[in-house]
């Protein structure tokens, strides 16, 4: 561009966005000097202080403003209920749905040996020992229905198959099925197998 | 969210970019915190610049960092000729393009009366105060071939159609006809009139 060295830092730095390639960045920074000035310097205070600030749970490696963060923190939830799930947004879709009301433990990835990708960088470790040392009686592997994420939850299964202190933890997966409101038809075989296996009575 | 009231407020604040929803605005600021933290600062100090640093050129109405922008500062252009945009878009477009040498008027916008907009707020006033003052030889109105992008210039060519000063401006529009590349089959009548109208010998 020709005209503002200003335009050009921000629609290139836009493009760190993901989805975001030159035209849309372009848009969008067009968009934020025509339309959205207020907008604009709110997500900039909003950035930064994010960018500086987000941290890690110190328990569940959640995003936190604080060591630990909020839902680890809360008195009226089941720590000895652990929920494990690949990203934070899967976690989000959880909380979402509103019916859970244990704890989490968030992995941040898979296993993808390919990738290099082994349980030292997903925090496996950090989940291993708080499963010994809080007590904790049931895990519920929610990682995704793909093949590193049932890798993945076949790999922690496999460290925890000996009774940890003395006592057996409760090792679960999420049912497969078919989703609520969607057409039989359009189901796939697989699910439509696991859908029948787990059939259940009517009156249940 | 629960977890973060840094991350709530990234997330809201990206919904201010256009075509940016609940969704994507929670992807983009897991990707930034995840994978991208170099680049959410950049995007920060680059939002925050340009927010702040960014003005409209007071020749030709443009996104500027001074009050004359770099195309109405560089002695090659030649400022006889102006060519009439709705947008910087379409200005970087034609840049682009990069066979046009005369300089620009961007009316950031065009009429449309029924969104109350005039034409004092599109600049028009100052782009007739431009004409007249500085011996401008051809007005090239490169609205957008709509019906506002029409009017637009319809009414721009309507207040230059006395002589300025004695002469007389010569006033142009971009030729309508079938884009290099196309296909025939899939162009519109009106396109495919417009080029027969247009049409011209093979040696020239």
């Amino acid at each position: 561009m020709l005209f503002s060295p200003l335009v050009d830092e921000l629609v290139e730095s836009l493009r760190c966005l993901p989805g975001v390639g030159q035209k849309t960045a372009q848009r969008m920074a067009f968009h934020l000097l025509e339309k959205g000035r207020s907008g604009g310097e709110r997500l900039a205070d909003a950035l930064a202080g994010a960018m500086t600030g987000v941290r890690r749970c110190e328990t569940c490696q959640n995003f936190s403003d604080t060591p630990t963060c909020g839902l680890c923190q809360d008195p009226e939830r089941n720590t000895g209920l652990v929920c494990v799930v690949e990203s934070p947004s899967d976690l989000l879709a959880i909380e979402q749905a509103g019916d859970y009301r244990g704890s989490y433990f968030v992995l941040m990835g898979h296993l993808s040996p390919i990738d290099g990708v082994g349980p030292a960088d997903i925090g496996i470790d950090l989940l291993l020992k708080r499963v010994r040392q809080e007590g904790v009686s049931e895990l519920i592997l929610a990682t995704n229905p793909t093949v590193e994420g049932e890798a993945t939850a076949h790999y922690i299964a496999d460290r925890l198959a000996d009774p940890v202190g003395g006592r057996q933890v409760l090792i679960t997966r999420l049912a497969h099925g078919i989703p609520v409101g969607g057409e039989l038809g359009y189901v796939d075989g697989f699910t439509l197998t696991h859908a029948f296996r787990g059939r259940k009575p009517l009156a249940e």
